[in-house]
């Protein structure tokens, strides 16, 4: 799973909350005495999956280290409408000047943790799993990531990094100067990657799949946009000498088929590009 | 209009490419000639209102300066399913690790465009306008007011700093010190605001309009989660003394129904808290 | 009032003291044993008004958090000569390293709301207030507005991002465009604001105020180096349909008159344009 | 002379337009179109010695490179009151967005060297030199002492960690530990500094003199607060052995007698501790 | 090969600038006019492998951009002493601040490659490769890795985000859990990697390989610290199943036995571990 | 003594474990619970000089404030093969990401210590001093110099910016300019130096000694590359008027020579510019 430390998460929490008020909260400064104090619900105003309750505490505490957050639901545990999932306590200029930061950050993690959790629960008991992808939102990746993972998916490489996916764009000219050989062409490629650095490609063509394999240096297969019989045939192709993966556009509606080819492992872009913030609300009472 | 500079571009830009790639490419690295140039396009791959070409255009050029992008197509422009919307010409490699970043930072962008103009697509002739709000992405929410903006959509205040906006949560201590005098409690705080600060106020109830008015010093006064008729009444209650906002849980479905009430202007939260990324892709070819 | 944030004090008086050593103080390091003490008391050489008691706290505690501060005065407080403003203690390296970061904070911003003070006093019983302005020193202007506030005046805006003010540059083309028609220019300009962004207008003569109140949404009216009689005559044709602001050179020996014109504010350049740093003293004890 | 590298200029000029405009210019974005063009001259309004050339083109190109400056004074040359000292060009919003931020350090800047300017000539053949102190804005340490440097100031030690200056409470511990011996109490702590740092000792009577120099060590004495027949005193027993310092609250009136008692150098804190901005103004025209 | 962009040299070599000269060169202020300029040659003083043409470029050039650097040996060639490796021209003020920084980072570069070449020379003709490790100098792995390539080395995971190494530590709970059973241990936390990620496993002794082995996800196998007789018999035993890496203590003189067994790579601690500085000189003239 | 200060060891430590792990240590988080707690001793494995007790302290805690560490060894101290130097406990998963880290830092610290403590040794008894230079790892001076001082070295000038030191090429110009009378040209330049700024001069002859030393500012001579009987006749030259340095090339095996020719001071330039590691290893014990 990936990390979301501490330090990352203040960070860009800090980095947020100057977005949000580069030069205070002028109306909170003006309406709200100092000493008033709030206590607040985190409230779900529809069912969904949990993620990202440090994230949300670290959102409401930053500002004033006098506020307590106490969390009620732990992430990847799913709630209803009307369950309070945090409540909050402290001075009320903090809180209400955190507020929409807060609830920003917990929103989006939880619409993502809710949908990856309906495309988990699609392909239950197939085997296949559902992994995210790169289409993630710029600077909140490991946000994303980690809501993902809350929601039951599974995390494919973080970044170009961390492992070598190889396509048609990245092999034309080695196969090319291999005469069109693509086992040597993946072969040569392969032994440039820095050692422990595992390498996928991606085949167009049922009839790549053998020479890919040949190199003997691929860990997965990706089927892209291939149809229902076509990675039934792939997977049995494959036999087990590589992870198989499909992807390309598929939703909701199709990725069970897709599962029920026998596919090791589902790519979903949909996870983290197309995100519906999950309704949540925080329910303030200021008083003196 | 809200401002998106060339620094605030370049340093988001250049963070997302550095989360995409802490250290480097590995595939392109491994399989892709240092020589080896590439051409691409970028293209519509559905229909919608484009947003972004500077973002794109530093995304792309970001990594290698010797990458060139030319745009073919002007913010706020729409397209159709098959437009090509950019052109890009340079190293490959550089070409090709920049492709997911500049893809995620355009489709985004075009998504909240094309969806915001649907919106002010459904009140035309009303006179109403469509505003963003603050729910928008973490660090992200110069690029989506600036998309709401292609999109035919009216910027709200950015931040906490540049406009006051009190809510219930904000009155309660003034009201009780007050009694509960509702025009006191607003004229008390309002004294508080920097010079040049205006100063919206959130109404539950059609008769707290006249106090809140009373004040003198109310630039818009905010019905929120008010029906059809109540929203009628409220604006010709307020009869032109401040602008009237509408607000929460409005729908592509209901914004005309809440136009034609008569309100000044109608806030979506939905336009930047609910994003799907237009379908975009990136057309590459690689050569020696 | 302007917002100054512990994280913002924290970042500037880092670099504060970054600046004041950036290998460390070697006169403390040679001369002074690491295990000594020093008690030192923070002294008020001439009389004032306090402003910075947090960012004196911060920057003599920065360095090691052993170091302790107690405030003996609140700020917005006077003080004489001889007073005693707040006490140090702790490991005498840090004292003594931190000592001139912590007096140039707390000379500058006593300085600055002593000389806010004193036009405040000169305009007590007229009902004007007296702000702010633009003209900060780069980098600290939430200190120094924060510290006009201390001596009794009123923030202006606190960047070209929070309220809009139209001058005669920014009218030119407009005005050109629909033929010398200032109503018409002004509204035209206004109706690309921002939502909820409040206008202020600067007109050079009297005749002029007429068509910009026609435009329905000026919020205040700037009358810049306007003769005293004038001011009293654009006084009674605005007639409290905007706020009125006299602007332009005014110094201490003319605030009074200006204020008895009946204007609503009166922004002074000098606040902060002209520093002179308050005469404190931080009287050190070292012992081991 | 101290170093004010474009790098530096660059860094803090971004800060500060950063600051003036976190979210853009609400004003220029509204009233001024995109292709609008400006002319501005930067003119002295009062006569002064001019300091802040790169400065100031920094901060009108930064935003737009577009933008030209032309600069019409060199730094360290006088001016009187009508002077054009710059000439701006380029595109309107840029350059109205820039103005306030160019102003405010060049009026800053101007200010220093123009003050020091007078000191420098108060002691006009006297042989003594004008030193600043470390008592600057926070954060503008480097364009401060560049000024002084432009007013024909001399820089005394940037900050702590390149000069040592032992004062009485940096030598009250090491007195108390050589029983009062103040020859060997700076023989010790001196052993502790890093080779190549030159050691300055603070005297508050004429007979520590002697031990103080009879260390070998000792670059400068420092006199502090001595009244003028004690420097003579003071010069007379140094007899050429270390640089002699006077400082403590010397001014424009007192400088010169204190120059004439032979002193090598007086170093002057109002220098940049009272900082009275010269006044340049911007005189910008803007057409289509 | 691991990447080292251009934004990432620039960016540490301006961090190194700025610590070698926080508030500029003294000495060449002084002494230097500011019309002099250099030219300069890069010489080796030893024969060696070059690595880091575009560091040294960078490093020289990042002060003031008129200075020109012409490279004359690629990245990877040797040298002997007496080649002139580069040639620089500019102004000398600029050139000789930047003389050490660009010394710094060149001569430890080659350094680092010129002592991997010979560890790379040991295996000749062996089939082994030589891998780097994560015992890098805090800051500078890119630099380091990139050398080590340089030299010939092949880059082993660039950070702990990239690849997995399970040694025993790792796998103490897990074993406990299961009862001391490897397979299932390894196979537990197998199950829990992001997709994509390669996992390598240390083993003590030869018994635990074929348990290793049947987990079926084990990529590389680290023998720790084994002597040749075992190395030969563990790479036996794994018989192209896995990767067999070689590792522990292995210096210039043990290198070749350990290739010789059969093993398919090696990782030298000590390349970057123990850090010779190449001995390069800068000659620099000086005129006006 | 040069400072390492609290704030720049955390900032370093900070960039340390994010270049080790960008994304996590996928191994711990794979295979070892989020409960598992870590013992683990700092051993040393060979005999040295210990440093850097606060900053693997910091290392080991950053990642999870509850890890704590208990120092047994003060920087300076020496040890034997087998010591416990520090004891460490904590949640397992930090303890491990941050092992490597923290040892990269002890280990190189160590060294420094280590190979100082034998230079210095070397000249016991001589009086001469073991300097180090700026030959440091570029972003790390501030760790290598603390190391020097704690192997019993002296720290020099720790940047270009607080001390000067001039060589023939800063010289060039101005002997040029003063028609190669050598104290002209020194004295020249040192008037231009800010004042409390200590002047080096490096000679490269004998008959140069008395020209540098006649222009009364120079504190110390610097004898570059001399052999010792012109190291002899050049401290007697000398005779006390400055401090006298030799350079160049000095090594373990013939510094005790270069000492005994009565020289102040040394500076050895292989005491950051060769670094070994010393063999440090964390025994780390893993339990539920």
């Amino acid at each position: 799973m990936t990390d979301l430390t501490r330090a990352h998460i203040e960070a860009t929490v800090d980095a947020a909350l100057a977005e949000d008020a580069p030069n205070g909260d002028v109306t909170s400064a003006a309406f709200v005495p100092e000493s008033a104090t709030a206590t607040a619900d985190l409230v779900a105003r529809e069912a969904g999956v949990f993620a990202g309750a440090e994230v949300f505490e670290v959102a409401m505490t930053r500002l004033d280290d006098r506020v307590k957050v106490t969390n009620l639901a732990a992430d990847g545990t799913t709630f209803v409408a009307g369950d309070i999932l945090a409540t909050v306590e402290g001075p009320a200029r903090a809180v209400l000047q955190a507020e929409r930061v807060g609830l920003n950050f917990a929103q989006r993690m939880c619409g993502i943790a809710t949908s990856t959790a309906r495309y988990v629960a699609a392909v239950e008991g197939t085997g296949a799993r559902v992994l995210d992808t790169r289409k993630t939102t710029p600077l909140l990746r490991a946000f994303e990531k980690y809501a993902v993972a809350c929601g039951g998916g599974t995390n494919h490489r973080f970044s170009l990094s961390d492992a070598a996916m190889a396509k048609d764009n990245h092999l034309a000219v080695l196969l090319e100067e291999f005469d069109g050989d693509l086992t040597k062409a993946i072969a040569d490629g392969a032994a440039r990657l820095p050692e422990g650095i595992s390498l996928e490609v991606e085949v167009d063509r049922l009839e790549f799949i053998e020479p890919v394999l040949a190199t003997g240096v691929v860990s997965t297969i990706m089927l892209d946009n291939f149809g229902l019989d076509e990675l039934r045939e792939g997977v049995a192709t494959v036999a087990g000498r590589a992870v198989v993966e499909a992807s390309g556009g598929i939703t909701l509606e199709t990725i069970r088929g897709v599962a029920e080819t026998g596919v090791d492992v589902i790519s979903v872009g949909a996870l983290t590009h197309h995100i519906d913030s999950l309704d949540l609300g925080l329910d303030v009472r200021v008083s003196r």
